[in-house]
């Protein structure tokens, strides 16, 4: 017996979680909505910014035009960060996770990322079972 | 007329966003599958360590137990990090989005955050349409 044949549990199902894992090959892995997790932290602080999903026509705006798409679920569509206030999100930097189902974008962001003002929309913490402001 | 009177605009419905975005009260939004999303930050260093999503038990059981526990798409069950590899996520602090569908949880990590053995899943990052491993 030699000691190169394929191990047996190398099927291709290993093989391709292995490549997607371990590959140069950007296979996003969208979920059963046609979605991925877009985590936005602030290159120049590290700050987490914001959360949202990513469709495949988001994704590849943002990747053409260096700003930040996303897709809304609770409108059903496409929109830029920034279109309507003018608080845009310049993408410097994208990290991919192990599986391929959720990105970083490392951000330069004019004004507060937030709708409501706030420089970050993770501005309360939990305290006791309810919520503090971030200090 | 008079100035006190409530603004046409606040129905119960802004007021209820309102109190949402800016009130004291944990009100978790699961999206329709039943999921908020949580990322993982490590405290000590401030680096996201990697992304997961949790159900109302996951985060029940976080909350009571103090370790991270999700809930796994892929397996449609519940598991806490490290359960079989030991590499547990003590939550020192759990911060919160806007809209509350979007959680940080601040950690202290034991081992890598990886299933793959590197301490952050977000290892590789965009290198003009490939992967390149973060230096």
């Amino acid at each position: 017996m030699s000691n190169t044949k394929t191990p047996i549990s190398a099927g291709p199902s290993d093989l391709a979680v292995n490549e997607r894992e371990q590959g140069r090959s950007f296979q996003p892995k969208f979920d059963a909505a046609g979605l991925l997790t877009a985590v936005v932290i602030e290159e120049s602080t590290g700050r987490i910014l914001m959360v949202a999903f990513m469709d495949r026509e988001a994704l590849d705006r943002t990747i053409a035009s260096g700003k930040a798409h996303f897709h809304s679920r609770s409108r059903g569509k496409l929109w830029m960060k920034g279109e309507t206030s003018g608080n845009t999100l310049t993408v410097i930097d994208i990290l991919v996770d192990c599986d391929q189902d959720a990105l970083v974008l490392l951000v330069s962001a004019v004004g507060p990322a937030c709708h409501t003002g706030a420089a970050s929309c993770f501005y309360r913490r939990m305290d006791d079972g309810r919520l503090a402001p971030v200090t």
